[in-house]
Order: structure tokens, then sequence, then C-alpha cells
């Protein structure tokens, strides 16, 4: 059984992904589609649409063999640690393939981009280092040392997130000698029609909007979406009342930033250089989350960056929680969400050879990664009305999904 | 200029308040009425319905000639420590009398318990402890102590809370040598009728209830509350939309009960013999603030004790926050919310004695109780909409409360 493993959030999942599956599954040849996926927070910094199980659930109906979860840890944070806790867990699980999406689908762009870079190291970080003391945002910061390196490739546009993300499992993959070969397939721009592809292809940013703006899901987002995301993201709204959204969390926020000690507060992972200040003085006056960010942005406070903070106060996450990713070659265990029958003999395959525990439900195993994924659950969970709550939150503490 | 004081919430001001008022300068022959008021939290562990503001400029109109703050970190406590914080204050202000209400309105009745209860402190004390370690509440245990060493008084029933509380003033006035000459006046019963009492007297707990009940303030609220009252709760809901109560602050005490970290949460203050651990369980289950109440309320964890204990999660209070006040034998500061002409010369004619800061505006001092105070009213004004919030909050910065 050979496996290929993507790396996703599925926010939510649409025709583009179903694309992304399929081809990867085509390109490598692979019997079992793994899907590592972000949970109920996201890279960018936001709460998902719906929460991880539905989304699984969608996944596995429309060609996802496996589904684990990328631990929060790893989840809400800059690509780089994005990338490597997402290809630990695919290491762990001993896949073949990573398959990525990029914009140039040249996987030998990335390797040479990686292999430059690999040489000039200790350089490039030194101009990352000084880029960001000047006031440069990361993405800014990065693309500006590449190039004073010398690293340019027509292929990859460094400034790009989605290449951005591809050089991170790249070099993630070699950093750990994982032995796994990255992929990569070409991205189907949104709205890009060809004889292939029959369906519409929407970005899930759009789509999102789309739902969230009018409160139903449109008929435009219908036809970017397949029949299994529609049903997901009908029966969690049929169940929860909730498309969730910052802006649900605003109160949460705005509390926990007026009334936690400054001392504790600047212990947050992401309230950097005296950010506790501005962020107190900025609460008081904050009328929504969407003025709150329009407050705090700068050149430096990207909006990623600031919703990642903010999704670290929710969650009460504090820098010493994070300290361990930085330094450890390998999870310490993964969660399985879900499976079909082929992840399922998947799983009985690599049972034996499996280095660490596999976590099929939230109190099978004590570790302080878990500890934080539940504060990341419970708090996801706050923007649902409490009579409705227990109807989706049970199922961190049941087993994974299991469609046949 | 003579001056009495009166230890307060008005939570609203209502006849029986005017009545006490009334009762008292006559009692004492006092020119100046000063009352010592909780500020948004109060002793039983609750939100005002009403900010202070609007409580200060109610009772200046019906008889008070100045209003000073009762510490947060005084107010929100048990009878003792709220006792001690409010005679602390009316030390510092000078005044000559204080007198409080009581089922007898014999003052000689407390006097002679407070000599007897001197006389055997160490054996109240123990027993105190030892009733406790029982696990009685701190009333019942304290009643019962009180039996054990053989202090009973047909005048005083000591499982009255006005007693309680009566008695701690006499505590606080002669342990902490403060000069004051304690009185008290017999309180009129709720719906009680006599000649001299020309309007209705209903507790300041029933016309809550009737006001939240309704949304509204009913007919018969009206009739227990002067003018000035029924002004103030129309203005502060003209301008908020909002009367206080702990249903509205249900979500922000589940998100902080969920996500703090438990090393940091059994550092609240009120936390105490693994509470932590029942708070979290009975957080994920409760659907209601009155809900919550319920799944934790037992023999020895009290309505009040847990409300209080609501009210120091909600503020994020620590046990450290609150050290110094069963030391301390003055207070740092006097916060004056409002004064009318009488209120004013008083103030004149004291500035020159008085031994600590008069506090005026909250950022006239850096104080600890001050930073904790902050954190109170950022927290009580949550429960306003965003849009509305700026109407109210902004007097705590500006000048106090003056009538003429």
């Amino acid at each position: 059984l050979k496996a290929c493993g993507l790396v996703v959030e599925y926010n939510p999942f649409h025709n583009g992904h179903l694309y992304h599956i399929n081809c990867s599954r085509e390109k490598t040849n692979a019997d079992c589609m793994i899907a590592v996926i972000s949970g109920n927070f996201l890279q960018r910094g936001e709460p998902a649409i719906i929460d991880k199980w539905h989304r699984t659930k969608a996944a596995l109906q429309s060609g996802v063999d496996l589904v684990v979860e990328l631990p929060y840890v790893f989840a809400v944070q800059h690509a780089d640690l994005f990338a490597k806790g997402a290809v630990l867990t695919l290491q762990a699980l001993g896949v073949n393939y990573l398959c990525f999406g990029s914009e140039s689908g040249e996987i030998s762009a990335f390797v040479q981009i990686y292999q430059h870079l690999n040489e000039k190291e200790a350089v490039f970080q030194a101009r990352l280092k000084e880029n960001l003391k000047k006031g440069l945002s990361f993405p800014e910061a990065s693309k500006l040392a590449y190039e004073e390196i010398g690293i340019t490739n027509d292929k990859v546009d460094l400034s790009q997130p989605n290449n951005i993300l591809g050089l991170g499992y790249v070099k993630a993959i070699f950093q750990y000698h994982t032995g796994i070969t990255p992929e990569t397939i070409q991205r189907t721009k949104s709205n890009y029609h060809d004889e292939e592809i029959k369906y519409p292809i929407a970005s899930a940013t759009s789509i999102r909007k789309d739902i969230l703006l009018n409160h139903a899901i449109t008929e435009r987002a219908k036809s970017a979406i397949p029949e299994a995301t529609l049903t997901a993201l009908e029966t969690y709204y049929s169940k929860t009342n909730t498309y969730h959204q910052w802006e649900d969390y605003f109160p949460l926020l705005q509390h926990m930033v007026l009334t936690l000690p400054e001392n504790l507060l600047k212990e947050i992972q992401g309230i950097e250089e005296g950010l506790e200040n501005r962020l107190k003085k900025t609460a008081k006056i904050a009328s929504s989350f969407q003025h709150w960010m329009d407050l705090l942005k700068t050149k430096r406070y990207t909006w990623t960056r600031l919703q990642r903070m903010f999704v670290h106060i929710l969650t009460c996450t504090t820098k010493t929680n994070l300290q361990t990713i930085h330094t450890i070659t390998s999870v310490p265990y993964v969660r399985v969400l879900g499976m079909n029958n082929i992840g399922k003999q998947y799983l009985q395959k690599i049972k034996k050879q499996i280095s660490v525990p596999l976590v099929t439900k939230l109190q099978d195993l004590t570790h302080s990664f878990l500890t934080i994924e539940e504060r990341a659950i419970e708090s996801y969970y706050l923007a649902v009305p409490p009579a409705n709550r227990d109807l989706v939150r049970r199922q961190d503490v049941q087993s994974p999904i299991i469609i046949t």
C-alpha cells in the first residue's frame, strides 16, 4: 500500500481540493491518500467555518482515505513550523509522497531552491533577521533575504503563500531525513475552466465570504463545492446555528486582553515588543474584531500575524507552551480523525512499525500538546450557543469518523 | 462640621435607604452624611444592576452629601474584610459616627458582643477554624463558634447578614482605634407601613428581580424607589441598553475557566481545595450561569462564596493581589465619586488633615488596588454593547459627580 500525504485545511473542501486529490493520486500512483488537516484553528489565524469533524467527513466522502490532525501547536504558526509539523506527522505515518499544489507544478524548481538555500543557510538566516529588525513583515523579510543571497527562480515566486508553504514542505522533508518524496501539482486558478475541469473552482476564502455574508450557502458557493461539503456545511449549521468567524469571539478576546494582568498577557505566544500595551489600549476603543484589527495593523504586524496572536490569546497559549516545537525532530503522537476502508487497512499495516502512539480519542493520551488541543476545542465551540454545543463537541472524546 | 458615615451598596437606592439616611442624620445630628459605596461589584458577589456613577448620583439627590468608593479589594469580600475596608475609609475621612441598620437598633448589644468576643478572640478563632474544617460554610461556622464560646444575645441574631455586617463595623471601629462612634438604627421591614413612613419599603433584591424579570421598571418597583433612582435607572438603560446581571457574563466566565491553565486558575482568589477541577468540569456542561451555580453549589461552597469567586475570575484577581488587605491598618487612598455643596465643604475642611491621597480620577494615582479597580471597571462594562460602552465608561477618568 503506497501512501501519499496532503497538507490541507479544507475550509471548506471545494472543487479545487477535489482536483488536487485526484491529480495527486494520479501523479504518485498512491493507494492511500492521507490528509493532515488543521483542526479548528487555521494557519492564517482564523477559526474554521465549521469544525474539524465535519470537514473531515466531507474530505473522506470526496476521496481522502485517512485524515489525521495537524496539532494546534503547529497549525497556528508561520509556514516553516506549519510545514515541519505536517511533514513530521506524515513521516510518522510512513508515507511515500507528499504532494502539494503550486503555481508552476515543477518540483525540481523547489528542490533546486532548497539546495541553494541549504548551502547558504547561515547567510540567509542572518539576512532574514536583519530584515525583520528593519521592521519588515516575515514574508517581506524572507523574500528580500532570498533575493539578497541570490536565490531566485523564474518558476517559483517566493512571495506567494502557496510557494512559501511548498518550499517549507521540501525543506522539512530533507532537513529531517524523512525519506518522503516531494511532489507538486499545478494549482488551478480560481474561475479557471478547461476541458478537463468540468466544475468551477473558487478559492476557499471567496466561498467562506459568500456564506458568511449571506448567512446561507448561495448558489455560487454551491457550484464550487462537492455535494459532501454542502451536506457538511448544512449539517453543522443545523446542529449549531453557527458558521464560525472571528466576530463571534470578539467579546471573549476583549475580556482576556482587558483583564489578564500585563505580565501574563505578554507571556502569550505572538505578543512581542510591548504589543501588550497597544493591545490593552486598543481593546478599550475597538467596537468589533475588524475594527480592532484595523487599529492594530502596521507594516510589522501583518493581518496574519495579529490573527495568529488572537488565536493564542483565545486559547491562552503561552510561549512556554510552544517551546519544544522548535527542537523536536519527531511528533509525539498522531491523532486520527477519520478513515474509510483503505485508510483502515493502511493503519492496520503500519500499526506495528509506527513509533508513536495513534490517538483516536482525546483522553487516550496525556501530553502537553493535547492539553492545548483541548483548550482550542473548548474555545472554538464557545461560538456555538450553549444548548447546541454538546451536539458537536462530544466527537472529540469519541472514536474517529469511519465511512464505508 | 460633624460627619456620619454610612456603608452602602444602593443596588438600587430605595425608600428603605432614604429612611436610613434620615434616621441616621437625626440620631447623630451630623451635618455631613458620607456614604462608602461598593463599586460595580458587590459584597455578595454580583454585578451591580447599574454602574457606581448612576447609583452615586441617585444617592446625592436623595440626601447623601459625599460618596466615596469602597475599593474592589474590600468590597467583594466576606463581612469582616468588607467592614474593615469601609471603616478604614471612613476613618481616613475623619468621620465622627458610623450608623448602620440592624434588626434591634440597639448599639449597646453590638458593643457588648464585641467586648465578649474581644476577651475570647483566640478561642473564637480556633473554634471557627475547626468548624470550617468540618465543612461548614463561613456564616454557619462563625454562628456556631459564637454559640460554642457562649456569646449569644437576644437582641442580635448572629446568623442575620445585616447583624454580621454590623458586628463587623463595630469590631473594626475598635480594633483599629478609629475614634469613630458606632450607632445603629432599626431597619424597617419590607412592606412595613406606619404613620411615619409614607412610602412602601421593598428590599433591593426584590426590586432588582422585578426589573430584571420584566426588562422594565414596574409600577411596584417605582413605588419602592425615590424619583432620583427611577431617573438613574432609566438614564443608565437609555445609554447602555443594559441592566447588569450575572447571565451577561456567562460566556466570558466560561471562556476563562475553560482556557486558563489550571496553575493560573487556582491562583484566582476564592478557588480553593481543588475547586479548579470541578470548575473546569462543570464549565463544559453548564448551559447558563444559574445552571453552573446549581452544579457547583454545596454546603461548603455557598451561593455567595461561589459568586464572589466568579467576580474574581471575571476580573482576574489573584490571591497575591489581595495579600496586603489582611495586614494593612489604613487605606492607601480615598476615591471620591461625588458630592454636593456640603460634601465639598467637608472635603475642604479635612483636606489639610487627611493623611492619604484623595483620588478624583482613576489616573491620578498609581496603586495596585487601582489597577485591580480598572480591571473591574473594564470587565463590568463588557456587558454593555461596544457601541454604547463609551457613554458610561468614561466617567472613571473624569471628575467626580457634583450636584448643587
